[in-house]
């Protein structure tokens, strides 16, 4: 109430207390109901089973909004729970949106309003900027806000979302796209219900400008624990999140002073068109560290052409080098026409994206000099330039005043500075896809539910690749000895060697059972491979139902990856892909995406394996058809987006990814149905449709 | 000058310029002989060319140490080298040691002493403490001391080391170990020339309870190529640096805030007696962040005890958790007794080794309540705590200043109290790594020079077999058949199914010739396969020299592994173990190890690749025979450094770990020697002894 009444915000003010007659100076009214004006928003301050009535009241008295902070409802178990139900059903009665229960309120800086009993409500003086907020937890989120605020980040308004019984993450990252005075969001979250929306906004957001950073808590085993067991949140895989991030064009946050150096890179609105920085600096040192983390985030530093090596040549001392990093040497600082000239120089080379001018402790009227000089390269090349810095602000308060009018940012190690220059270039690239019309994998009129068979739970190998061969998967050809017959007659695409396996649902680690057999030679031996694959799975799993034995050719001058799709709680249906092989399972080299997307998507997914080196020849074997795994991948995720209503689980291992021109092969699937519940499932991609 | 005379150093100043009388308002000499008086250093400003007679006369005039700032020198080129040559043989011939050249100086802040002309000299009040520094990189080491004095460190011995001619990093460090007023070192290396004298310095700071922290620098191959331009120092691989720096207890650093934070943690000298950590906190937020940060360090979170929970169940309101992390809630604020137990009770865990309390943003009085609490418990347990706390200084002076005198750190976020978790876990491991002595490998009386032939270059995989077996390395048996020849009688060791591979030196990738066939059944399929192995290696490389044909017990129980030897030229001879087959060695899941080592070291070495869980037993596979894996590496070890003056290379691909209580076998093995310099070759274990 104190925040409220002695900030300075404009609007009416309502203490409801039928205990008192004034509240922090303002008349206090008895209830809801006997306010005596218009009222936007009421903030619910009263314990946990009273809520219920009170939003009820709000309803009548047609509020439109509460604010919930008291807690007792979800996170302290089912008679909690039941309770937020009880809080939810009277607010939608009432017409009623409700922030919380569980929160600490909101902050919207530009109308001076604090409603909240938060660490926030200490700061009459927070900088007023253009970035807004949602947390879920306040107690941290806002603790962010109060150290960004102090590393110079201005704000605009300022969530605890608690529980988010109504109005989620989404809804107010939504609202914050829309808001014109909101620039730059960002986002502390434990889980979100609906990923899918998550990734729309965020698709809006990045859309329109605005970068959308976020933090994501509760990702290890016994944070996830502790998470579930104090909000409650639904989390989803962290794998998922993260793809989803990528994927969404989210930039992905891991601590505070992250958050303060990705907004101060972003807000400036300069972007960079590519990824490729140059480094130019008075100690090589520092330049070399630029250059050590800006690789280490698999990017591209500038290869300067050879002119402009030569330009720089001419102006740097011998002991300096003019190659990226630019080491332009302490003494230019004696001769201020050469340090512009060398910043000149860089930013003129088209081969030039972004620059990363490092000074260390450059103090004084060197300083100031030196950023006049960088203010006026950025006006004329357009291009971003940010400072490495390190100079105490006493020792150079006329220059710093400079950079911050002119909104160039600076930061005070290397690492941070590589850091915000790769933040740069990622949301640069992101805005650049999400503008960029791909067209959708059309698949309409292919009704992929015909391609299912009508029984749930686990195919068998044979009816899983039957499935994928009516989705026009390429399967490796195979043919079934039935258990205690013959070897029917090979069709003409078998050649030896061959590969016998063990046929049965039940089994689904074949290799494991013994029940592969590889480099059957003739057709003797397969009726011999047969039996003893047969023979093996029995004395493994004795109570597995065998089918008998498959005939498969075998593939051999292919990588061995895997496939699948998986449902993730928060995501839905997902495409995985990762190396093969025991050793690269073990080592969990996978890569994921929301289903459904498009190649170049599926591209993004095959560079972040760390196997992917394999792909492009390793040795002197030739390069794998990438080209007919992307398609594949954008393929099958618009496959399992249209039968999300069915489809389980799908697990191709291996995927046999030939030589260039050659296509990827399925040797081996498994596929998990549920029962069809009958309704329709939808064939086309409505998901990519919805975002457009 | 102006700092030298005027920042209140004690000592006597002589200010040498022939062309002045009076300098800083000291009385000027024409030139070295000329003082009058007794002096200790020589700060050398001179040009680069003019060192040499400088350093000459210090050298005459008995001034036993000269710290060079002047450039011009290897950093230049091949004039440079050789100026720099002359200056060292000046310096030697009189008895002078040199700082530098092209340093920034050094400053010895007990004293008083300003020696330098970088950006250190404009701050006459830094805090004085107990951290002693080296930076080869003058301008960004001192902007690392600038950036930490702002974090609270205290500094006493800050050099630039620049080219580091005579006076070197180990050399610096060394004195710092001695220096009793040091308490914590910290490097800012490009590299080290002798790279085991740092390890053996590392390893004395370690015993003395002093913690080494390094950052090393130009570790990308765009940092290396410009560090080699810069400094022309000598880099080694980074992984070396890496796997040097754990061996030897070096604490490794990545950015200038970790400096300050693990300096922070470090000080007040409270170490944890495992890696177990609680977290106790009002914000579930913060303390999930940090849970999942300290588990992607690999570290372990403690399990309390069911009475602990069970005690702190009474203490916390109900929607709190009693599971670490322990979610207090903000409710004990109200209630200090509540918080105060809560601590107790965690700290009186035996399963707690160092304690997290998170408060956010806690300010004012509660702040200094709580931080009595945390001070009392300190006390009482012994057990180091540290805090997460936001709170802005000026809300809460008093407990700041409480939690300063008392030396409990504190830091600004969840992430960043979690690696300061770690490094006090990971030092004081590394302390009692480095006291526990362990018995040296004892191999004195076996000459393992004898077990090598007397030719160079590389040896064919039976030549180098033998070597193995010469060392008591099992290898696979396999038994040759020249080319031409029948294949000989098999001794009663070998079994079907057989391997059989081409066997030449001059390919040393079999599988890519096609000179490996496996699964070979009877004698007859073998003499087949001979012949075709040697058709295929002649197609494949024609001018190769083939022996024959290796035929090879096959190996089917085991995990397939890779070890070798290889030198590194700043730390020599290292063994190197990763994951086999050709996935595992596109994804370079290895770890090195710097020759020699003890079986606690290989084992640390294992538990490094990512892989190591297939060691374990995947799936229903037996657990691989770790023990002697370990035992084999450390011999490994040995062997390597009794035979540095030999062996260039080792490759021993694939390794096989067979299950438990089989052992390990060599079933391939590529051995390249250098020509016998004649020389005695050490046999003891030289540098254990040395370290002992």
């Amino acid at each position: 109430m104190k925040f409220l009444a002695t900030y300075g915000y404009k609007g009416r003010v309502y203490p409801i207390n039928p205990k008192h007659a004034v509240i922090a100076g303002l008349k206090c009214y008895p209830s809801v109901a006997s306010i005596d004006g218009p009222c936007d928003v009421a903030i619910v301050a009263v314990n946990g089973a009273a809520t219920v009535n009170v939003v009820r009241e709000c309803g009548k008295k047609g509020i439109r909004f509460a604010v919930v902070y008291s807690s007792g409802f979800r996170e302290t178990g089912d008679a909690g729970r039941a309770l937020e139900a009880d809080l939810l059903a009277a607010a939608r009665e009432g017409g009623v949106r409700i922030i919380g229960p569980n929160c600490q309120g909101y902050l919207n800086l530009s109308e001076r309003l604090y409603a909240t009993f938060g660490v926030l409500g200490l700061e009459p003086d927070l900088k007023v900027g253009p970035v807004s907020t949602v947390a879920q937890s306040g107690g941290f989120g806002f603790g962010i806000v109060t150290q960004c605020e102090s590393a110079g980040v201005g704000f605009r308004n300022l969530v605890s979302s608690g529980n988010e019984s109504d109005v989620t993450t989404p809804d107010l990252l939504e609202a914050y796209v829309e808001d014109e005075g909101t620039k730059l969001l960002v986002g502390f979250v434990e889980g979100v219900r609906d990923g899918r929306r998550l990734m729309r906004v965020a698709n809006r957001s990045v859309r329109a400008g605005k970068p959308l950073l976020m933090w994501k808590a509760g990702n290890s085993e016994i944070g996830k624990r502790a998470s579930l067991s104090h909000t409650a949140a639904l989390t989803g895989s962290y794998d998922a999140y993260r793809a989803a991030f990528r994927q969404a064009g989210i930039i992905e946050m891991r601590d505070i002073d992250e958050i303060s150096d990705a907004v101060r890179a972003l807000l400036p609105g300069r972007l960079p068109r590519g990824n490729r920085v140059a480094a130019l600096g008075s100690s090589a040192g520092s330049c070399i560290l630029f250059a050590d983390r800006y690789a280490e985030l698999g990017l591209e530093m500038a290869e300067l052409a050879p002119e402009t090596e030569a330009a720089l040549a001419k102006v740097i001392p011998s002991y300096g080098s003019p190659r990226n990093p630019v080491d332009v040497t302490a003494d230019v600082f004696n001769d201020l026409g050469a340090f512009t000239e060398a910043v000149d120089i860089v930013l003129s080379d088209p081969a030039v994206d972004q620059l990363a001018v490092i000074y260390a402790g450059l103090s004084g009227e060197i300083a100031l000099t030196c950023n006049r000089a960088v203010a006026d390269a950025v006006k004329k090349h357009g291009k971003p330039v940010m400072l490495g810095w390190t100079a105490r602000r006493h020792r150079a308060e006329a220059a710093y005043k400079l950079v911050d009018e002119e909104q160039i940012p600076y930061f005070t190690s290397p690492v941070r500075l590589a850091n915000a220059a790769a933040v740069l270039a990622r949301f640069a690239q992101y805005r650049q896809r999400a503008t960029r019309r791909t067209s959708p994998f059309d698949e309409r009129d292919v009704n992929f539910d015909a391609t299912l068979p009508t029984k749930s739970g686990a195919l068998s190998e044979a009816e899983s690749k039957a499935v994928l061969a009516r989705w026009g998967v390429p399967v490796t050809r195979d043919s079934l000895v039935p258990v205690g017959q013959d070897a029917p007659k090979l069709g003409a695409g078998f050649r030896f060697p061959l590969v016998v396996k063990v046929a049965s649902s039940d089994i689904p680690h074949k290799t494991e059972a013994g029940g592969v057999i590889l480099g059957v030679r003739n057709a003797e031996e397969i009726a011999k491979a047969a039996e003893e694959v047969v023979r093996r799975a029995r004395a493994y799993a004795p109570k597995a139902q065998i089918e008998g034995a498959l005939v498969c050719e075998m593939i051999d001058d292919a990588v061995e990856m895997l496939a699948g799709v998986v449902r993730d709680p928060v995501f839905g249906p997902m495409v995985t892909l990762g190396m093969g092989g025991i050793q690269a399972e073990v080592l969990r080299d996978l890569a994921y995406r929301v289903a459904p997307f498009d190649e170049e998507t599926a591209r993004e997914m095959i560079g972040e394996l760390r196997g992917a080196a394999l792909l492009r020849g390793f040795r002197k074997r030739p390069p794998a058809d990438v080209d007919a795994l992307a398609q594949f991948l954008a393929r099958l995720s618009h496959i399992a987006w249209a039968l999300r209503g069915r489809l389980v689980e799908l697990d191709i291992n291996p995927l046999m990814v030939r030589p260039r021109g050659k296509g990827v092969v399925a040797a081996d699937a498994l596929v998990v149905l549920r029962e069809s519940d009958g309704s329709k499932v939808v064939s086309e991609t409505a998901l990519m449709e919805e975002e457009k």
